[in-house]
């Protein structure tokens, strides 16, 4: 009873620090990472609880709804938050968070969202690097849905916290994921008493255990198949080329665009700049009086596979979301995803142009 | 450095046994089967060869490109063949069948494809096969591209050689196929003095080998992975239904006809009458003064990995074909066929109706 | 560039609550049961956290390193602890957990790892557990090392945390794991105000939003690979049968015993009593004077495969330890594990009777 | 339903051809590589087809039992077959092939076994080669059970048609293997009007459709998943180094038979001389009076999967096999099976040093 996912020999200390480096260069960081052994969900509460507590302030970028769930664990942490919030149309600007740094000299932690899939923005993490740097706060970054989808320097940009998964542009597994942790972020950690442990969410046990034990012994058994899956997807993108993968996604996300706005019906892209919209999902404004829910049942019921959905929360009745990262960041998916979408509005006696859509969007994509 | 498609347990002759009864159960066979380690190609020649030779006279029904395989292979064992070709754009029918044998009364042998994925046709072979029966001779079916897409009797029927493949409707691999064996069809081969014996095409050796061994031992070391493949599409055939998995391709064809028709724009289905279609892919004819290789690249540009193509040699610049089988006998695949299609037409300028294909399709699946 | 990890469609929601109705199944359990996307680590350590708070008292019984973690997160939680803890060479009683909880009637938590790899024990959870239902504490049952490998009845025996994971004698994934919860100890959970919420260590989380909400939408993207090498090992554990599994396990070990008394040298089963001693592992004394590390250094240069090593920490000196559980509970790993600690210990100028031993170990399994 | 073995992209004829390269640079190969859909058996019983014909004499050394299938293949393509038969104790040589091929003058064909895992042997291809180029004969080597063994270079050996499978010392799968061809032996087939064409046991289909064709479409759907083993044991096999994998072959060859000679209890390898023992299988006979297949039995019992077992046909009494290829070409592996036959003699009542056995088999290998 034999079976490809069963009784694999086990994955050796020196198969996982490999896998561990590929990360490291794909990331182009000399920093440490760490592969941690659960969803990105799980490096990211060990950062924040790794470096924030009572009497640091944090400032908190919300750009999406991934910052709440920051905010929530910074004040759980016990840490003062000053949240700096934008509108969800747009992404947030170095001079916004430059004059909350201003006006919060005490701010020693910042968290930001890199892409935002839920909202389509991508925010400026070059420029806001710099004045984190010049503040001298450690900055978290949030880079699930930008990696591999658009560049992402964190050494660069001075980002000490740099946290990916593979599951959405990588096209790989999301039962592991990675953090880059610069040498001043390991120094706050370690001087953090209330900083995780002996403990699922601890970052510093991996230093210490791990990476100061010289990589010979995993704190406990590893997530194996999706390590493996992680290096196979690190071994296709080294393939492909990290640049045509990103260019890619750069290319769904303006063909998806050009073709939103050529199919007319009433929809709109909900980030108005097109320099702000993220590479790995479009979002658009339902017409007035259609509820964006609507549209995208009827879409599909056309193709249930569609990567297309409403928007999370508040936003479920208007906006629409159009999916293009891994495997769907391909002309065929944006082609079919317009097409769908152009349907359901025509289904709503919305004068749509089907070929017009499918004609800017396959030109914007050459 | 372990991979999941490396150093997996040996596939033991009792679990070999179990897939090929469960191949034995799908196709509701109370015979012998035998699982070959090959591409289907591989049984339906070892077929010919086991049950054709010098003297003996074959009906050779040809309704698509297989049709001249085994025509030559029927030849090469020095058999006369009678053939009986019909236009690509129909089915046979079990009169025509019947008046060549009643022409023939030396005809032993009967080949037969039953559904053609290269012209979309698919045969009445219930009806064949009662003819055959009344004849006596032995009847050969391809049943590659109908098991699992539409109902497939081999025992009701009469047929005593059944060949399958698992790569279109089963949604399996192509490494391994097929053949249920009627007791007529062994003593037929083994009285064979030309049928391939201790060769890669021999039936024959599995027969003495394996079956009248008591299944103990393999000839050879099987293709083990495609042999868990065969037994993991098995098992998922199972849970979905077989009626069900027949049910979604005949729904795939279905729509895919309709929205067709709904279309317009020049194109027409390629089979006549909508009994005759196969559930696996659909025909069409090209508009008039328009290549089909033109409009397939068109519809390709816009996303490659849908199933369609150009009809094969001579039809080439006149067929479109549709696939809609496996994982891609869903609505999804079919709508997105259609709107690809559809704008292929519109670039060449005729005027198609895509909301009307769209709704036709859609209420045609429903 | 295709890849069997890569690519799969996304576990659905159905399917991954029909995962976790097949590990209640192999439990035996009506309670709740949270499959956690991550080693068992991280349900242990949610358990703990959720259960323990300032002003709870703790029994944490200590017969293995994992009682030590155990104690570290109780006190981390602000429990107050009280500390069983029994010599490494011998199971704890349930009088011994009688005589605290009489001596602590305030304890309202108690910790137990069942089957203790590390020390080759196992203790007596039903026995144990009819007295902790009579204090009324709540149990928490660490199953990792006995799942599989001997009877485990959570329901029957009071437990109201018992967590698994696959990765002993399942013959499974280590990426995730499993905890069953009773009523009570959701409502225990919920009650405190310091069990973690909105955090990768939460089990409320998945009772909220999973569980409460009819198992619809899952957490968070889950392991999808680990996921289904559990339900593969799960299909695998139904066919060979549990109690054939456990069976299994009981054989590597009384063989194991058997053999190692037969084989002389000086060593000595470490664990006193058979009936203490666990399935998954057997722990031996090195002969006075002879290093463990050398032993087990000398037995794995024959062959470095073998599940043989060294005790833990102080140990390490002096036990030999040769696992015995998934894959490796079979006769011949146990005979070829024999076979080299005999030659380790010739290699040291012991006796050793190697036939003897190989002989024991047979008549033992049969 | 997902499943990591089905719904793979399909395979692309692009990938098909880089898996083909790799084949080619494993073998050091500037001719073609056919890589044909099948166990070797195939394209050896391809080759034969291809190359013999009435009227063409083939010089058949039979140093084992394929030979034998060859001689059989061979007559049945209407060959004259002068057969070279050596005992099963000892490797042919140069010298006895030169001495036939002088004797035969018309001899045009030459089929050749390189290392024969039923008997132990492995055959001096290189100065056979020699003596076969002088001679001016087309020259068939079934390497299967050498490759990655032992040094392989059919290019300067002068071999024109090499096949090889995966399933021995690379440790890849079955269902797939691979043969190189010489422009002369294509010429050959080519000009041979009974070879194999639109066949499956074609060659010559695989040139003129596949090759001649510029690879870029595929005969038929390939065996995708023993495709993509074959190109991950290819992938390890670079990362090991093949040098170092045929060393760890040699190694375990010499460990075994050093083992064996240091055991006792009346066993003898097979092969006189170790200068003519396979890297991939050693051959030992059993004591007077003990019969071969009572001992592996013995041995098995106690481990049954050890990679022992008793000779094929009338070997079956007196020989015993120990298997030590691909993950069984370890240290380990090769102790357990001395152990267990050890063992095993011992019941026998005979004499034996398992001691000194490990130790100097242990020796060996270091």
């Amino acid at each position: 009873m034999t079976h490809p996912l069963l009784d694999l020999a086990p994955l050796t200390a020196a198969h996982f620090a490999s896998i561990e480096r590929r990360v490291a260069a794909l990331l182009g960081t000399e920093q440490d990472v760490v592969v941690m052994q659960g969803e990105a969900l799980l490096p990211l509460e060990g950062c924040i609880r790794g470096g924030a507590h009572p009497g640091s302030t944090a400032l908190n970028v919300v750009t999406g709804p991934y910052g709440q769930t920051f905010g929530n664990w910074l004040r759980d942490c016990g840490a003062d938050v000053v949240d700096l919030e934008v509108p969800f149309h747009t992404a947030v600007s170095a001079e916004q968070v430059a004059r909350v740094l201003a006006e919060h000299p005490e701010i020693d932690f910042v968290s930001l969202v890199h892409a935002e899939a839920a909202t389509g923005n991508t925010n400026p993490v070059a420029e806001i690097g710099e004045v984190v740097r010049a503040h001298g706060a450690l900055f978290m970054l949030d880079a699930v849905a930008s990696v591999a989808a658009e560049p992402l320097l964190p050494d660069a940009w001075g980002v000490d916290l740099c946290v990916i998964g593979a599951q959405k542009a990588m096209g790989g597994p999301a039962g592991v994921s990675a953090v880059s942790v610069s040498e001043r972020a390991w120094e706050r950690i370690a001087a953090n008493p209330a900083a995780p442990r002996g403990s699922y969410l601890s970052l510093l046990d991996w230093k210490q255990r791990w990476i100061d034990g010289g990589r010979k012994a995993l704190l406990h058994a590893p997530a194996q198949l999706e390590m493996l899956a992680l290096e196979a997807c690190l071994e296709r993108i080294g393939s492909e080329g990290l640049d045509a993968v990103t260019a890619r996604h750069a290319a769904a996300a303006a063909a998806t665009r050009a073709g939103a706005l050529a199919l007319g019906g009433g929809i709109a892209p909900y980030v108005h700049e097109a320099r702000h919209a993220a590479p790995v999902a479009t979002t658009l404004r339902a017409p007035a009086g259609v509820d964006a829910r609507d549209l995208v049942a009827k879409a599909l019921a056309a193709d249930p596979s569609l990567p297309v959905m409403a928007g999370g929360g508040p936003l479920a009745s208007e906006m629409i979301r159009i999916n293009h990262y891994g495997v769907d960041a391909t002309r065929g998916v944006v082609q079919s995803s317009l097409a769908a979408l152009g349907g359901a509005l025509a289904e709503h006696g919305r004068p749509v142009d089907l070929e017009g859509a499918r004609r800017a969007a396959g030109e914007s994509w050459d």
